[in-house]
């Protein structure tokens, strides 16, 4: 290990010691929530203090309100390499991605084109919707595309050219699969969509890529790149944020309309044709919880002091790669991916045929945490930049008893 | 004053305490955002540091979050006089409204009889949605009944039997109008709505009643009964509910879908025809903060320590009484009720052309806060249970001055 590499271990150990979470545990279940770190779980009570003191319903808070919203809308958009006024503030990943679904501009017969890896609720949403719109559903196959970057961003847009239709108006896909970790060519996609005669909106789910990989190339390519605050991120629960093309607030309606979606909102207007925001608040409904927002963004920048994008993910990647390769000497075991993970998702399926929810429950019992999944069946390990060599080894040790118990 | 309200007064000062944002200032903005009390503060932040003790994302979690989520429902569902199966938990009043509202059995020539006293947001939806199903429109007028109450139900069911149409598919009003401060009799209007062939469902925005006046009988007689927590139930923002009728859940499919919807949330079926919850969790939708719960559920239980919640309302009207009395006295004032308030909103019009908002930022700059209103053009100051017979005199002395300016 060299001398820079010393210096920052010490520096992620220092910081390390701010997430209360990791403190008790052997924590690998970054992909289903982060650990809020102590300073932002301060800046949401000091979010609220504050919000006592001037308000909570006067002319001397709106301006603090402002900030807040403004200041967050600002990080996030930085964060997704667009203008603030493409950034709407949202609950969780999936009112990023359904509420600007349900206004696009589809016609009877239009294809919905979505990929074999996506989260149930985005693919019900798109179920439903076909069902009322009277739309037709194709699957795009990327769940067995495991290998190496450059192979798989080649066999996405080859998977991409077979299953395009004439009529596919939309194209769903996650920016980094949830499940066997595969990174998806973002802005190859969208690249390849633009040349397609009926303009296909491209949806991605964010949800396990914003604040692990970089993101900026991708969420500035799409349509809809909704993403959550509480996962890699690590801020609190209930505020995420989506980015959007100008096209979609060109040609996009809102669906569950509040307060917030309007440019006048203590009167309606019956006769205005379009009564809404023509910025990303078109899609934002109504009153949420504004000192999350503290939090999300004190989370951002304590990852920040943790290193740049390429530096954590660098990190992330080096424990990734460490429990890749130590699964190779668990009996039974075959990670998902057949190359080094290019992100911190490490999912591996399980020789026998015990239950894995079992499986999760005994490694929980002795402090540590990981998680199964339905489809691939698999179980999933994710490392992010906090976590240690000796925890990785820890986990693997646990696996190898448990292998051969 | 009796022994037993002095000692009513003592326990009311003392649980007062408890609200930072009453220390510094005359607040009568309670209609707008409540106050958050300070052990509702440490409740959320607590429920945190659980979170993060035992999770955030381990199955030694799961069980207390599936407390917490259980015993709000439990409590709300209480308060809206339905089992807990009919109550689910949102993010605001809008999303309580309009997330079930999409999901109705709508056919092309539908009417929609909307109050003229509806929250923008509200109304902006319903003008969306009759836009995209092809629905009409039709105007339910309340506004102008500001008499006593008995004449004022009349006059409602009056006014419905005026605006149905054969075709009425919903009625859209608020249970206390948030401008006039006029209560709608709630489960008569759903009476009269059973014997109408075409079966209406009944919306009902319950963003005023909800924490200040009872809502059990209403809000079980509604189909869709949206509330918040963070107005007169004094909860954290960011967290409400809806009551749902047995209709709505079996009629209705959700439109804004996430795993919480779901009866399988880790794998989708697509050939399954109704994967949703048959519950209310129909129309929940994805990861929201938990926190608040504990917030939410801390707040309702000081306001029942400062009595039932017909002694509340009993305070709230003395005081509401009042400022409303008081007002005779101030030059060029009118309430728009002709009869003392049976709530604790108390809108009034200024006589002078002055701009409401400069009258609201000079009661401001003296520490009074009221809020205007644009529809109609008023002025509305709310008392609460904790508001103090010298606060109201405060604001009656502060709008004389300026009356007489």
């Amino acid at each position: 290990m060299s001398a820079n590499q010393t210096t920052n271990q010490d520096k992620l150990s220092s910081l390390r010691k701010q997430y209360p979470a990791l403190a008790n545990k052997t924590y690998f279940n970054f992909g289903g929530q982060g650990p809020l770190p102590t300073p932002a779980l301060n800046a949401i009570t000091g979010c609220w203090q504050r919000i006592q003191e001037l308000g909570p319903f006067t002319t001397d808070l709106w301006p603090f309100i402002g900030k807040e919203l403004n200041s967050t809308r600002q990080q996030l958009a930085k964060l997704c390499g667009v203008a603030p006024h493409r950034l709407a503030l949202t609950e969780n990943v999936t009112s990023g991605c359904v509420l600007p679904l349900w206004g696009l501009p589809f016609s009877h017969g239009d294809h919905l084109l979505i990929s074999d890896c996506e989260h149930p609720g985005v693919l019900a949403a798109c179920v439903e919707l076909a069902r009322r719109e009277g739309l037709e559903i194709d699957t795009l196959p990327v769940k067995n595309l495991r290998g190496d970057p450059a192979a798989t961003d080649a066999a996405v847009i080859d998977a991409l050219e077979q299953s395009l239709q004439p009529r596919t108006r939309l194209v769903v896909l996650s920016h980094l699969l949830w499940n066997t970790g595969q990174i998806i060519p973002i802005a190859a996609v969208a690249d390849r969509l633009e040349s397609h005669p009926h303009r296909p909106f491209l949806l991605v789910d964010a949800a396990q890529s914003f604040g692990q990989i970089p993101t900026s190339q991708a969420a500035a390519a799409a349509d809809i790149y909704g993403f959550t605050g509480h996962k890699w991120a690590c801020g609190p629960e209930g505020l995420g944020g989506v980015a959007l093309s100008e096209r979609v607030l060109a040609e996009a309606n809102p669906t569950v309309i509040g307060w917030r979606s309007l440019r006048n909102e203590s009167k309606a207007d019956l006769s205005e044709p379009d009564p809404f925001h023509r910025d990303s608040r078109r899609f934002e409904v109504a009153t949420s919880c504004v000192p999350l927002m503290a939090g999300l963004r004190c989370s951002l920048d304590l990852l920040q002091q943790a290193g740049t994008q390429e530096q954590r993910l660098g990190s992330i990647c080096r424990l990734s790669g460490r429990l890749w390769q130590g699964l190779a000497d668990v009996a039974g075991v075959t990670p998902l991916l057949s190359v080094p993970p290019a992100s911190g998702l490490v999912s591996f399926e399980w020789g026998s045929n015990e239950p894995l929810g079992d499986l999760v429950k005994q490694l929980g019992s002795e402090g540590i945490w990981i998680r199964d999944l339905a489809d691939p069946d698999c179980l999933r390990a994710c490392t992010h930049t906090f976590t240690t060599e000796e925890e990785v080894d820890a986990l693997l040790d646990a696996l190898k008893r448990l292998a051969t118990a």
